[in-house]
């Protein structure tokens, strides 16, 4: 076997808050030998998330920090070089735990699902049919029970979960809100992404009014990614027996300490909502009947997907600040050259 | 048929805040004609409870304000001495929308259940048999979706509707800790109420601590009745997938403006919590069944129902003020002499 190359993005300092390009370091090592049981990926795409801003600093979340000089924790979409293991076969696309890095040698439990890599371009497995889409789709509808008619405001919606919300809810027979930073965003969702009117939260000096103002009749869902001043307005929206989603917290900087708002208690007790966070994580088992949907959606031309690729792993280390500025136009993703 | 009068309790200045005997008038008028379709009701039992300080103020509410210089909204209990109705006949007892006062003409919509005079004290029927009683077993059930061995906490421990949570978690295998403004009552409903620990939260410099020591291993279902700092507290010691049951915000004298306090989006999302919202009378189609379980524990002696019964009418006005003050012993009740 020739000596391979792994090129690696590690985490080599712990940043306070959004991790920055100077917190990572681009390392070239030998690939590691394909142990018993394990498979060797040659990584096409990698993900870039948001919440890799947790993974990488240690305030306290739902999964362990990435240690030190280690390659960045990512998702990856890759083709199976070598197989030790007996479930999988060199030829085989998989999604799954792959890190920022070129090489991975991976124990088969790191393999989130098997891609079919002729349905969809394969680095839609990083966005409609990786996290982003399956967060989409099975909190939309795991956690949001969408009736048709019902009314949907969605925060971060020209977002990479986001965008999907919106295709979703108006597939649903919803009628959908979302909220943007920039003019821009808000003409690219009302185009592409399923929303009958969009908000730009920055052109705005009364956002309650803004809001109420663009859902009348108030809202059935809302769908939140960001816990901060426009989330107090949404929920200050909502309609009796209505549903939030909490599928993140980006207005926030940091937790330490815990920042202040507007109790909900009053709103939660009198309209009768249903408060409820969701993590992509513990729906592993949805994953395949989830994107067997979402491709059938696609291929019928009812759901498109945006994605901002970056050409080649040396982008990867400044990815996440970017993510965090917003200034990406779909989905972000780096391609492995 | 001879001239009777009926006795009043009449809200006759706006209240803000808490309710006082100074906001309510005593009054006497004869009783109306019992119209065609109609019922008539003489009252044994009257109910106070704390959503009454919503029904008398217009902060807006989940229920429109009760209208000045007419009965005080509130659930009695009493029996039927003439009807209209073809659906009830004199003699039978209900429960119901029949206001403090001594007689009640009403359409038969006003009555949420028939009461079984026999299975229990009369006064039960605005006790375990009546909304509080049927709070805690629907919303605790309902939304808290109990398991064997699972760790649950309630604020209000000892008030009117958390001494029955506690016997109920008691009864589903569970271990319930209670918070509450006394020694006593701590000792009371750790006595009879279902509480493996109990904890005086006058007594403490440090709540969170407190609450953590006390339940060491986090809590499942957080039952809440305050919405303030206590709550604050008891959200932070959830377990993953724990459920909050929103069932009142004592701890806030005013919504207006609205008070602030930590966020809590960080503890939904990384915990995948559920926070809801109940009020009993979305629930008025499962009374019955949960009534006969509820006299069932009652029979079979697995749960105790505590009231604090006020001689005569003249007792009301002043009731809500003093439930507020949280000086009453079980569940306070005004008796119709």
């Amino acid at each position: 076997m020739p000596l391979r190359e792994n090129r690696q993005v590690r985490l080599v300092a712990r940043p306070r808050g959004i991790p920055q390009a100077e917190h990572f370091s681009l390392v070239t090592e030998p690939v590691a030998a394909v142990g018993k049981g394990e498979i060797l990926i040659q990584n096409r795409y990698l993900s870039v998330d948001p919440a890799q801003r947790g993974w990488a600093n240690d305030e306290g979340n739902y999964s362990a920090p990435v240690p030190l000089n280690t390659p960045m924790r990512a998702l990856a979409v890759g083709e199976i070089l070598e197989s030790n293991a007996p479930e999988f076969r060199a030829g085989e696309f998989v999604y799954g735990w792959f890190g920022w890095q070129t090489h991975c040698v991976a124990a088969p439990d790191a393999v989130l699902r098997r891609v079919q890599p002729s349905a969809l371009p394969l680095s839609a497995n990083l966005s409609l049919l990786g996290i982003n889409g399956l967060t989409a789709y099975l909190a939309f509808h795991g956690l949001g029970d969408p009736k048709p008619g019902e009314h949907v405001l969605v925060s971060t919606a020209a977002g990479s979960v986001g965008s999907f919300v919106g295709q979703l809810a108006h597939i649903a027979g919803c009628r959908a809100v979302g909220l943007t930073g920039s003019a821009e965003k808000a003409a690219l969702a009302q185009a592409r992404y399923g929303y009958q009117a969009m908000i730009n939260y920055r052109d705005s000096t009364d956002l309650p009014a803004v809001i109420r103002e663009a859902c009348p009749e108030g809202n059935d869902i809302f769908f939140d990614n960001t816990g901060g001043a426009i989330a107090d307005a949404a929920i200050r929206t909502m309609r009796l027996h209505g549903r939030i989603i909490q599928c993140g917290t980006a207005a926030n900087a940091s937790w330490t300490p815990v920042p202040t708002g507007p109790r909900a208690e009053r709103e939660i007790l009198t309209r009768r909502l249903r408060w409820s966070g969701f993590i992509i994580f513990d729906h592993i088992a949805e994953f395949e009947a989830a994107a067997t949907r979402l491709t059938e959606f696609a291929l019928d031309g009812k759901i498109v997907h945006d994605e901002e690729i970056l050409p080649g792993l040396e982008h990867a280390p400044g990815a996440i600040a970017q993510l965090y500025r917003g200034d990406n136009h779909g989905k972000l993703i780096v391609a492995v050259d």
